[in-house]
C-alpha cells in the first residue's frame, strides 16, 4: 500500500513540474508588465528579468501538497484501521511553516522587510512544528560520543551513553529553522546558484531517506523517512523546472521567495523526519559561507552594500569583488581576522596608497568570492557549475561522515 | 482555567492592535517608496495611497496566532490530562487556510492573478479544514424543517427529523469558503467598506458565540464557540486599527490581501465552529450583492471595467456609475432581467438616442450603486456609513432569524 502513496506522490510531482513550466511561461510577461523585474548585473545586456518567479513554483508546490495530503491518510487509515492524528499534525505543521516562509519571502521581495521582522517571523511560524515534535513525544536525547564519555570517566565521573538535553534540543531545532531559511538566501547572487544548491541538498536528503528505508525496519523510522520523501519529491520537480529558467543565462530570477521556501522545506523535513543533525551535514558550504561572512555581517570589516562578484563586460567574465577602506578603519579584532585569514590563504589582501593614506583592499567575505580568488575570473556559468560541484562533493563528504565516521565516534548508529 | 486562555487571547489581541498601528505607520513610506500605491478615484487630490496595507495587519495576525496557540493547549492538557490532538488539528488547519488566503491575496495584489487561478487556490487550500472536519467525525446531518416533513408526509412518505447529506455537506462547506473569500472582495471599492463590513460580521459572530456559550452547557459545543472567539478577537483588534487608516478619507488601501484574509478567517471559524449555516446569515448583504451582480458578472448585461461609483469633483460627492450600450446588444434574457429589476425599483434605467441609434443607460449592478440610486449623490464618507448601517441591520435580522424564526421552522434549535 505504501506503493500506492509513493506512486501518487511521484505522479503529482511530475504534474507539479509540468504546471510550473506552463505557469512560468504564462507569468513571465505579466511580471514584466507589472514592473516586477530586476536587471542582471553580470550581463552585457540590460534586459528586464522577471522576479521573484519563485513564488509561482512555490504556489504550485503548495497546491500539489494540498492535493497529495489525503492519499497517505487513505493508506494509513486502511492499514492501521484508525486515523493517525499525529501524522496528520506533522503534515499540517509542515505546510504552515512552508506557507508562512513563502509569504515572508514574497513580502520581502516586494517590500524589502527590515531584518528584525525577517528573523522574528520564521522563528514564530515554526512554533507549530516544534509543538508537533513535542506532542509526538519525540526524543530530545542525544547520543554522547565515545570520546566524551572516556574523558568524563577519566575524570572520575560516570556518564550514560545518552543525554536528554530537553529544552536545549528545541532551541537547537529553532536554530536549524532560522539557519536553513537564511543560509540559502545569503549564499546567492549568481545565476542558478540558489536553486542549484537547494536541488543538490534536497536530492542528497532524499537519497539519505532511501538508504535509511533500506537499512531500517522500524515502522516509525520508516514513516519519518517517507514523510521527508513525500515533501521533497514535488519540491525537486518544481525546482528543476525553475532551475532551467534560472540557470546561466538567467531568464527569470527566483527571489527571496524561493530561498525562504527552499530553506524552510528542507528544515521541516529534517525536524519532522527526526534527522536534523544529519541534515545539517548537507549544509556544510552554507554553514562555511555564513561563518566566513560573519566578519562583514557583524561589521568587524567594512561591508559594501553589494558583495556580488564583479562583472567584466570586455571579457564576459566575473571576478572577485572587493571592499576597499582606510587601514585605520579596522579595529584590532578586525586586524587579527584579516591577518589570520590572509595568512592561511582564505583571503585576498592588498595594501595601497590613496591620497597619502594607507588603504587596504580585501575580497568580500563570501564563498563565491573565495572560489574566485583561486580560479581567477571565469564565466558566470562556469562559476555556478564549480560551486554546485563543491556542493555535490560536500554531500559525498556528509554521507561519509554520517555512515562511516559516526561508527567510530558512537557506539550505536541508527 | 478557560479564564486564563481568554485573558491571554485578549491581551495578545490588544498587543496585535498596537503592533499593527506601529507597523502601518512604519511601512507607509516604504510602500510608497517601493511603488506600491494606488490613487483614490473618488478624491480631488491625487496623492499616492499605499496598497495593500492589509498584508501588514494579516502578518501581525498570523504572528499573534502563532504565539497564542500553545496557551489553550496548556489549559486543555492540564484539565483533560491528555493532549487533545483533534483540537490541535483544528487550529493548524485553520491557520493553513488563513495563511494561504493571505498569500493568494497578496500575490493577486502584486501580480493580478487570473480568475481561474484565484478560484482554484482557496478551494484546494481549504482541503485540510474539510479533512479535519471529517476526522473529527463531525456531523453532516441537517435538521429538516417542519414544513418539509409535513409536505413529505402529506405525500404519503415517511421522513426523519434529520437527514444525513454526507458528501453534499462537504460541497456546501467548500462553497462557503469560496463564497466568503470572494464576496467581501466583490463588495468593495469605497473607503472603509471592506474592513467595516468584515468588522461588523466578525463582531456579530463573536456576539453569537458569546450567546451560545451562555445558552449551551455541552463542553463540545462550548469548545466550538471558544475556538471561534480565539480566532476572531485578534482579527477584530488588528482590523480596527486598519479601519482607522482606511476610513474616509483613506490614508491606506487594504487590497485584495485584506479581503481574502478576512473572508477566509470568517469562513474557517464558521466551519470549524460548526455554525456555517448561521454564519451565512451574517453575509446577507454580500450574498445579495453577489446575486445582484450576476447579470453583469455573467455578461447578460454589458459590464464596464470598473463599477465604482462616479465621483463628482465639483460637489465632492459620489453618485451612481452607469453602463451605457446599444439596446441591440442586450439579448432576450438580458432584456427580461432589466425589465423585471427596473419595474420593482431595483435598477435605474434610462433610454436615450445616440447617432440615431437607441441606447440604454443602467446603473452598474452593485449594492453600492443601488443604494446611491435611492439616496442620490452623497459624500463618500456618508455612503460608507450607510452601507455599514445596512450591514448592522442585516446582522440584527440574522439574529432574529436564527433565534426566533428558527423555532417556528424546526423542532429543535441548538
Amino acid at each position: 500500500m505504501s506503493l500506492f502513496t509513493i506512486t501518487t506522490n511521484c505522479l503529482l510531482s511530475l504534474l507539479g513540474g509540468f504546471v510550473s513550466l506552463k505557469l512560468i511561461q504564462e507569468y513571465i510577461p505579466i511580471f514584466i508588465q507589472r514592473g516586477h523585474y530586476g536587471n542582471d548585473q553580470c550581463k552585457v545586456s540590460n534586459a528586464p528579468i522577471p522576479e521573484p518567479m519563485g513564488v509561482i513554483t512555490a504556489a504550485v508546490y503548495l497546491i500539489i501538497m494540498f492535493i497529495f495530503i489525503p492519499f497517505p491518510f487513505l493508506e494509513w487509515t486502511y492499514t492501521e484501521r484508525l486515523f493517525p492524528h499525529d501524522k496528520f499534525l506533522a503534515f499540517l505543521s509542515a505546510i504552515i511553516s512552508i506557507c508562512t516562509a513563502i509569504l515572508l519571502g514574497f513580502a520581502d521581495d516586494m517590500l524589502d522587510l527590515r531584518w528584525r521582522h525577517k528573523l522574528l517571523f520564521p522563528t514564530l511560524s515554526s512554533l507549530p512544528v516544534l509543538m508537533v515534535y513535542y506532542v509526538q513525544g519525540s526524543s530530545t536525547t542525544i547520543v554522547v560520543p565515545k570520546i566524551a564519555r572516556s574523558i568524563v570517566s577519566f575524570l572520575g565521573f560516570e556518564m550514560t551513553t545518552s543525554l536528554d538535553i530537553n529544552l536545549l534540543y528545541y532551541v537547537f531545532m529553532g536554530m536549524v529553522i532560522v539557519f536553513c531559511t537564511n543560509s540559502i538566501n545569503i549564499y546567492a547572487g549568481i545565476n542558478g546558484l540558489e536553486v542549484g544548491q537547494s536541488l543538490v541538498i534536497a536530492s542528497s536528503i532524499t537519497l539519505y531517506n532511501v538508504i535509511q528505508l533500506y537499512r531500517l525496519q522500524d515502522p516509525i523510522e520508516c514513516y519519518y523517512n517517507w514523510l521527508s520523501i513525500y515533501f521533497l519529491l514535488p519540491f525537486i520537480t518544481t525546482s528543476l523546472i525553475l532551475y532551467n529558467f534560472n540557470k546561466y543565462p538567467a531568464r527569470v530570477f527566483v527571489g527571496d521567495t524561493y530561498c525562504y521556501w527552499a530553506g524552510m522545506t528542507l528544515a521541516v523535513v529534517a525536524i519532522l523526519g527526526h534527522f536534523s543533525k544529519t541534515a545539517m551535514l548537507f549544509f556544510i558550504p552554507q554553514a562555511f559561507n555564513f561563518i566566513y561572512s560573519t566578519p562583514q555581517l557583524f561589521h568587524l570589516v567594512p561591508c559594501p552594500r553589494h558583495r556580488l562578484p564583479k562583472f567584466d563586460s570586455k571579457t564576459d567574465t566575473v571576478g572577485m569583488s572587493f571592499a576597499e577602506f582606510k587601514k585605520s578603519e579596522l579595529n584590532r579584532f578586525g586586524q587579527w581576522v584579516v591577518t589570520i585569514l590572509s595568512t592561511i590563504g582564505l583571503l585576498f589582501k592588498e595594501d595601497f596608497n590613496n591620497d597619502g593614506e594607507k588603504w587596504i583592499r580585501l575580497n568580500n567575505f563570501t564563498v563565491i568570492n573565495l572560489v574566485l580568488k583561486f580560479v581567477g575570473p571565469v564565466r558566470e556559468g562556469t562559476l555556478t557549475k564549480l560551486l554546485l560541484l563543491l556542493q555535490v562533493f560536500s554531500s559525498i563528504l556528509a554521507f561519509i561522515i554520517r555512515f562511516f565516521l559516526a561508527r567510530i565516534l558512537y557506539d550505536v548508529v541508527l
